[in-house]
């Protein structure tokens, strides 16, 4: 990958304002990287500021990808996730120019970069790295206990089911952290987190003996800059199907302080209708697992009111804090200060904050 | 794979008596498929009752592949596990001879049969089938939740520590079961497990999403006759790289029973000197772990007491028992009698047990 940061250009050509072109919002919204062009022919000519104003990039709007090298982007993404997630046939030679210019080629789509025979052979010729982010990298190390010797505090998301918004959490608490003043780094453990971030592993699509491996890899690859490391999170231990990748980010990652992400008013996995234990069991649960291992605890519950008006959405988060004695927010909602006040208290408790973590 | 039982043919030339022949020597003394010959010219013209007694398998000793195919074997097993897991050149041209006869090759080597493009082009002339047997099937589908759904009682093997005994206990529970007149089959998970059953899947090597489902469509794969199916286990929820693998087996198999393997006097994982807590806590945390997607119970300690002499082993079972208050035993030094009674029981407790095994 570029060693330098990334300057993306964003290919969305027809689909700018549409849900299928989220990976392309989450990436101007939340991204590490600048994105310095978004290529889409019918909004041309007016600045990402007004087209879509709430994602806070300023990027300028361009035809084509030709048009944009002026830019100097150093990457090109693949701004959307389609369905069958195949790379959109009016992508292609916007796709060869970038190669041709020796361009990073970015993509989350199910259809690989690598599987283009095109691609590859233009690649090869221009130098273009392809970079399909659901691929683990091959000759992922076995889990080596480095994990639990990085100097950063290591803080990880769990949660009751999938899509609670774990990968939210962990950006919003980033974003607070950042604004407290603090050197955090958000690790990507999965597609879309991965394209915010600018790298990380898709860790469940690792082989299953070195998933703890690729959690491991990730820890040792966070900037020696950060003092904390929020990993992304990923399924549940309670999951039937998912619940052995939660386990593998559980010990994997060898974390000093968890964050329960839960929704409110759900009370089972929703896929498979397993019910849920009440949610001091729950964490109780995860402590006495990851105590096999090292010990750490539940520092918060950021909680997911989405489905709630803002008043209800207060008397939820009070009903919890009275059921868990954590502190407990929605951090979409109410911004991630209180709940990374929570987090840093915690971390402040652990030997390795005491000894390595600057005042 | 066969329809019909398999008939193996299995090649240790040079290796027959050596410890790198203990693939072959498992096969033939656990295996559940007939060993119609072995092929090793240093001891041809005897039979395996005369070379090794202890194994109890009858099959001739032959010189080449080419006089094994009047024995009608419908499978060609390479019997060794060596340094590198390459496949010995010696064994090349019998390989060839049984591909040609369109027998099935199988293999559990590092070295693959798939990527010898001599074998692959003159199987694909033949018909025979070439399974390495640590490749995972293509198209394993997600964890649906049939597992729970089998009509066998499923019996899983948990332990404190991976190289514990996990399989052997299963084999000699299976092997007691029968002999208590029941109908048990062997489930296996792990290469050496397979190439005894002659079915099962590495689950190690299988994608973290998937590995839940690989469990899953094992249990589905169980013969409609067996009314238990005996799962060999893998790792330890204690283990800090393979913890994942163990967890997938834990909540794909959907068990009624768990069997817990440990080792008199170990207290720690031994790569990585993570301390265990206590058997019983070890016990309950298991417990825990597994309501979350459905309740069931440790039936039983499986010690290990191979470092021991009698006297001591028997000293060690009686503590375990009072430390636990569940019957224990070696199963490989007392024989399996005692604890399938104890498999049998807690079977019996389940609703599915009293619904559908035939007394």
């Amino acid at each position: 990958m570029p060693t330098a940061p990334r300057r993306y250009a964003i290919i969305t050509d027809g689909f700018l304002t549409d849900r299928r072109a989220k990976t392309a919002h989450g990436v101007m919204q939340y991204g590490r990287d600048k994105v310095v062009a978004v290529i889409d022919s019918g909004y041309a000519g007016k600045t990402m500021r007004e087209v879509m104003p709430r994602l806070g990039c300023d990027a300028p709007v361009i035809a084509s990808m030709r048009e944009a090298l002026a830019l100097r982007p150093t990457s090109l993404l693949l701004g959307v996730a389609n369905q069958g997630g195949f790379i959109p046939p009016s992508f292609r030679e916007h796709i060869l120019v970038a190669i041709d210019a020796g361009l990073e080629i970015v993509s989350g789509l199910h259809e690989l970069l690598r599987d283009d025979a095109e691609f590859v052979e233009r690649a090869k010729a221009s130098g273009a790295r392809l970079w399909d982010v659901r691929v683990p990298p091959p000759d992922i190390p076995l889990y080596s206990g480095a994990a639990a010797r990085v100097p950063q505090v290591v803080v990880l998301a769990v949660g009751t089911d999938c899509a609670i918004g774990k990968k939210t959490v962990m950006i919003e608490l980033d974003r607070a952290a950042r604004e407290a003043g603090e050197r955090s780094e958000f690790v990507a453990t999965g597609q879309t987190g991965i394209l915010i971030a600018g790298k990380g592993i898709a860790v469940d699509r690792v082989i299953s003996d070195f998933i703890t491996g690729a959690a491991e890899q990730l820890l040792l690859g966070v900037s020696a800059e950060a003092d904390y490391a929020l990993v992304e999170g990923q399924g549940s231990i309670a999951h039937p199907a998912y619940a052995p990748v939660t386990h593998g980010l559980l010990f994997g990652c060898s974390p000093d302080v968890l964050v329960m992400c839960a929704q409110a008013g759900r009370r089972d996995i929703e896929e498979y209708g397993v019910p849920l234990p009440p949610l001091p069991e729950f964490i109780a649960l995860h402590e006495a697992l990851l105590r096999l291992v090292k010990p750490a605890r539940v520092a918060a519950v950021a909680l997911n009111t989405m489905d709630l008006d803002d008043a209800a959405a207060r008397a939820a988060i009070t009903a919890v804090e009275a059921q868990t004695g954590l502190p407990v927010d929605d951090v979409v909602r109410f911004g991630g200060a209180k709940l990374w006040r929570a987090v840093r208290a915690a971390a402040a408790e652990t030997a390795k904050a005491k000894e390595n973590v600057r005042a």
